[in-house]
């Protein structure tokens, strides 16, 4: 049963479960406590935290927030970034909505949002995006790379084009991470959200990275957590299953890119041999994991049907988003009309595949599309 | 080694964490998919909504929103039912900082926010709480049992209070559902929070009951899930833990009462034989899980760290707080002095306990107080 929507959620890698499970028993404390229980449950997210933060570039743990998950973390991001000041929001036509609807949400407060549009491969210009900065530009964010599409974007060249407008850059690289080694140092972000349950993590549960200095609004108020960033009782078996699976990710990163890269490859050019295919990015730089791919003539929805009765697991647009949508805005953003828009389907890829698996799923998909185009 | 710090977190129920397993193994979907796999991943949180919706007396599944937690539940009924308007808050001085740190924040926006006080037990007066609502008050929100010291607040008499101002009533059930059948039937409560890790759940995943028709603005935005009310990819394993431990909390209710309030009883009634003791909220209705004392002439911090050298796990304030806070915002509420505060400590039991564990703990602590005193 080919899983192709490992963009959507991948399974968890066996050193995250088996991290997890004293937390899920005898270890349970809440670090906040001053006892024995407690302590064992605070050095281990502490020691936790090291790791995250090296896997991420950082230079001191604490500029590591534990957050309920990737939208928590992109939340923060913009709504903390802006709501500190009266600052607004400098970001771009593709991200995900946890983006979007943040900035939406900052917007009706009062605070500027500027959307800088994308080119047809769904990159963005780093000149278009220092062009819309000004001095009350709070944040600017600019994902490392689109979920839907795997399009990676020019964000080292943002950070520099931006440059000294003062204007903070947050990248959320919670697709990109499990392919991409996204560093603080290389970025040049001062912000940057990862997500576990993208890498072979546990569900709810992220990180924000906040350069040192960086003050932010919380969006969760309460006892003070993260240095008063984000509120809330550590999810601590969460936070030892998101490092263990950072650490693995990171481990794993060379083969992944050549094994995933491999799959992914052969599955396109199978398809490519007995189908009418358009290959979205084929043309820049984009993640090895995704094969967005669109089948003239074939309706997204009737394909993803008839894949799911041959057991075949894909996606339409980005899985995090709830019921239908008929055009994906990214899609929309890259200039492709909505009658394209409705032939792409997402495969994604992740770490149990091998060029087998992807073989085996092309004939599956191949197969499919042969009976509808 | 007594662990007397269930209110801060108590351990995993074997019920929640056999529930999860699966889902941290091979039954890893996003809900959200169009395929077999995030099918099943959905139809669990479905059925998991629906166990825990007849546990809080819903009308209906859809009125339960899972969150990451009682933090984000609470967060979601201050911010979410103010922002949705340009109504204002009444809450008390003793509810958790949650709630209090949530009504700081809608404050700055410019909402206004009444707190009432409470009495020397620290409960509120529901006639003082209905003086303060006005035809802008949008949301009241008094907890249904303190967190420090376990003083159960009439919910119910303050719903009747209230009664057609338009005002939403919610109670922040966290600490109370272990011990009390909290609904929304009995309470007349628009909106409740409750917490897994507080009642043998996993750490972060919670609820927020929210009665069919109330309309929130979102705290976490996003991909639009569980019904645009909160956003973020769900913690599949982490709703069914959750669901797990509310149903055996509720099936094992009349044991805990009985079999916890009997251990926290023979607990006070051997230190009493022993030093010299006095208990908060001995005189109004309590939960039976907690053990909220003072020991005059002993600081609490001195006692804790002996305590925590014998091996005893208590705790001084509350522990969803992070680092040290000299006097109790719900102790100064209720109008205790700072020198008088800073003695009392408390001791939480919970499903593990019994009366020859209590025993065993007031031997050492009544030692360890006898030494200090």
């Amino acid at each position: 049963m080919p899983y192709l929507d490992h963009a959507a959620t991948t399974p968890l890698r066996p050193e995250a479960t088996q991290a997890m499970q004293p937390y899920l028993g005898e270890r349970f404390g809440n670090p906040l406590g001053v006892h024995a229980v407690s302590r064992r449950a605070k050095d281990a997210i502490e020691e936790a935290r090291e790791r995250v933060a090296a896997a991420l570039g950082a230079d001191h743990p604490l500029e590591i927030v534990f957050t309920g998950g990737g939208t928590d973390a992109d939340n923060l991001a913009i709504i903390g970034a802006t709501l500190v000041g009266s600052g607004g929001v400098v970001t771009t036509a593709v991200e995900h909505d946890a983006i979007l609807e943040s900035a939406r949400f900052v917007g009706r407060l009062g605070h500027r949002v500027e959307i800088v549009g994308v080119d047809g491969e769904g990159r963005v210009d780093p000149d278009a995006v220092a062009a819309a900065v000004d001095g009350e530009t709070a944040v600017v964010s600019v994902m490392t790379a689109n979920n839907e599409t795997g399009v990676v974007q020019p964000v080292r060249q943002i950070a520099d084009a931006i440059g000294s407008s003062g204007a903070l850059l947050h990248t959320d690289a919670i697709q990109a991470f499990a392919s991409l080694p996204v560093t603080a140092t290389d970025t040049g972000a001062d912000l940057i959200s990862i997500s576990a349950h993208k890498i072979g993590g546990p569900q709810g549960v992220g990180c924000l990275y906040v350069r040192d200095g960086v003050k932010l609004e919380p969006v969760l108020h309460g006892g003070g957590q993260e240095l008063g960033r984000r509120s809330g009782t550590h999810n601590v078996a969460g936070i030892i299953g998101f490092a263990a699976a950072v650490d693995a990710a990171v481990a794993d990163r060379r083969r992944y890119s050549s094994v995933v890269g491999a799959a992914r490859d052969r599955f396109e050019a199978e398809l490519a041999d007995r189908v009418k295919v358009d290959v979205t990015g084929a043309h820049t730089e984009r993640l090895v994991s995704h094969a967005h791919l669109r089948f003239p003539g074939v309706p997204s929805e009737t394909l993803l049907i008839r894949l799911d009765q041959e057991g075949v697991s894909a996606a339409a647009g980005a899985a995090c988003h709830s019921g239908a949508r008929l055009t994906s805005h990214v899609l929309a953003a890259m200039g492709i009309p909505a009658d394209m828009g409705a032939e792409y389907v997402r495969f994604s890829f992740g770490w149990t595949d091998t060029t087998e698996t992807a073989v085996e799923a092309a004939d599956l998909v191949a197969g499919v599309v042969e009976s509808l185009q």
